[in-house]
């Protein structure tokens, strides 16, 4: 399409109309073969960050996104296929979880995740903790891997949704990171590509979550299930508490040895309880239980029985990782104790995320290097008791972080009334 | 000032917030130096584009803008300044007639002018029609010219608001240009680069002007009035009639040739008229008349006494030109005849301007190469009584531009009520 014509379709968004197929698509496919500049495609961004997408461009936009590379067909597996998205949150070391345990119950688990950025962590982060873990395996092996054991966990690959890879970069430094439409679709298209017919989405909600608010994030789940559902996937999605970490490591190392915990039939509560909920959502939508009843006695089942487990270290040693080596957790510790007695109200858990990442745990900028070993273990929760001079956490790594890890607890003299683990659901009917 | 910070400054504007000063310098600056990259300028002017400007930020805006390359200090001059600004039109050669005019009268006229582009013509093309007359010339010569002969017309330098020129430039390829604050700030950072003290705008409204609505033009004239007065210039709008070509010429040497002729005591009413207008104003601004009758006296003699026509001559010849070598016409001429008896009642003016261009007296790209010889000299104008037969108009230069030509008449059976020339006055008190 001309540069003309493409000055056309950002003056139409600007005022407001709706873009046709063939419009969306020149932008989508310009963004992706850089035959758009980057001047164009800001200045269009902006206008649909403002003006907004109709249901019907928003599926267009998602599909020519997914489009734009590589799409997996996954119809070749001996058995259903289903995914799980998460929208990043402190703690969040599900995937490493459930992938393994879906498996175990016989649904291919695809996952193509990111590293971490800003507060919120990365899935591959906490795989590269394993010794040996491959992350940035070519797509033919991520397909024979999943195969092999069931599951795959891999980094971004350069075929898959190259439009979102350059819109995405894009949006981060002009302004137009914030806007459901375009996030929704950034996640659809790459969870499409990936090629599962079931998706779980976990939309987290929380001080701790990009969406402050339900109303936000319930939007946002509601845009996602519309758009995976109307280019006919099954797609579910939970609002869940970030209000404070996941369970009870923050840490690349120590979320991994946590994950490890649940499938070996331990671990924090909390973990364990989002483990089975998605599991289950999971291997509904895959068609693998009748119920979420049922899919949960399945997930814990795999527990139980240890053929979670079995499947994780088969998996990570399909990747070239040893399963069985320690994994580098910091000696270094300092705890971070209470002044005063009373009850943990509230946790600034976006400020604990960002103490992660002064740590060493996470990235500021996209070529940080990370350390696995650093991180923070959360020792009271939202709700309990202390007494002055308990430890509320642990930092791991350098001491300076204390201070800002004692500034995101609020001790309080009565209880909170917290949220709940899930907040809402969106169940695919 | 850091990359993150330009995001915040985008995000502000994009909420709808007002910028600080510093911001808005920041971006102006940026562009400036470049070190501002594409992308985010062009996110950030579709920011303001959708938002707006408050006051203040539209004030900053333009000041910043001004500052960002070199400012003229005139005030050495020995006598007043004054300058004319149009927004654009068809046949528009009302500058060459004021500059020798006003100055012949006391006033100095400092122009720098730009050159054509889409379907309005440019008073740089004009000047260049004439054998040898240098329009690419350093700022002190244009000063020492001005000093010389009271007026200089030159083209752009690189050193006059380098800001303004790369957001231009790019405002154009982003769908970003039909913004009233960012046209207003445009063109008077330049205007006000340029040194003069006082202003007169000539806001063209019609079908062959930008701004094709009254209601438009007159923000248009507003915004640019309210922001040169507050920076402390003198400055009147006139809303004037661009529902058809002023006077008989459309294309560079024709209209240079009506200019002379108008300096020399002949010429079309409505060019006449309107440089008589403009020029009293130009000298009631500046403090040469005390009133716009005055004005119109004072520039009626000057045209009467041949004082204008040998300002004409002396500030031709003082930049290489030769007035008196025979202007480039074309002797190609195709006439277009009136297919019916009636009145002319509209003339697509826009069109016109566009066979014009096609002709290849203006330019559809900016490094296009103008041919001063072709152009449209308007036979019949709105109001015009014709019969079947009667030429509206003759085509000089290639015969293909008749078929447009003739599209761009309507004639019916009864006379219009047209605009009059002065839609509109917005005088400074």
């Amino acid at each position: 399409m001309s540069a003309a014509s493409i000055v056309d379709i950002i003056r139409r968004k600007r005022d407001g109309g709706e873009l046709g197929a063939e419009e969306i698509r020149a932008i989508v496919q310009g963004a992706a073969s850089q035959s758009v500049p980057d001047y164009q495609l800001a200045a269009w961004l902006m206008a649909v960050f403002l003006r907004g997408f109709s249901e019907q461009e928003l599926d267009t936009y998602a599909d020519a996104m997914m489009r734009s590379g590589r799409v997996l067909d996954l119809s070749g597996l001996p058995g259903p296929t289903a995914d799980k998205h998460s929208t990043g949150g402190v703690g969040d070391k599900i995937s490493l979880c459930l992938a393994p345990l879906v498996a175990a119950c016989g649904v291919y688990v695809p996952m193509i995740s990111g590293r971490g950025l800003g507060h919120t962590g990365g899935t591959l982060d906490k795989m590269s903790a394993i010794a040996g873990y491959q992350t940035a395996l070519p797509v033919e092996q991520f397909l024979a891997n999943l195969r092999s054991v069931g599951w795959s966990i891999i980094g971004q690959t350069d075929d898959l949704c190259p439009a979102d890879r350059r819109l995405y970069a894009l949006r981060d430094v002009t302004g137009t990171v914030e806007s459901i439409p375009l996030i929704a679709a950034s996640i659809l298209s790459k969870k499409l590509a990936e090629g599962s017919a079931a998706l779980v989405l976990d939309v987290k909600v929380g001080s701790g979550a990009f969406m402050k608010s339900v109303g936000g994030a319930r939007q946002l789940a509601q845009t996602m299930c519309g758009i995976g559902r109307r280019l006919g996937r099954r797609v579910s999605a939970f609002l869940t508490n970030m209000d404070q970490p996941l369970g009870r490591a923050a840490g690349n190392a120590m979320e991994t040895a946590e994950a490890v915990d649940v499938l070996r039939g331990a671990g924090p509560q909390d973990v364990v309880d989002l483990t089975v909920i998605l599991g289950a959502e999971m291997l509904r939508l895959a068609g693998a239980a009748p119920d979420a009843l049922a899919g949960q006695h399945r997930i814990r089942d795999a527990i139980a029985s240890g053929a979670g487990y079995e499947r994780w270290c088969r998996g990570v040693r399909q990747h070239g990782g040893d399963p069985e080596a320690p994994l580098p957790i910091s000696r270094e510790r300092h705890p971070v104790r209470a002044d005063r007695s009373g009850y943990v109200t509230a946790i600034n858990t976006e400020a604990l995320g960002v103490a992660c990442v002064e740590l060493g745990a996470g990235r500021r900028r996209v070529d940080d290097i990370v350390d696995p070993s650093v991180g923070i273990l959360v020792e009271r929760k939202v709700g309990d008791q202390v007494n002055a001079g308990d430890p509320l956490a642990i930092v791991l790594g350098a001491h300076s972080a204390v201070i800002a890890v004692k500034a995101a607890y609020t001790l309080d003299d009565s209880p909170p009334t917290a949220r709940p683990l899930i907040v809402e659901s969106l169940l695919q009917p």
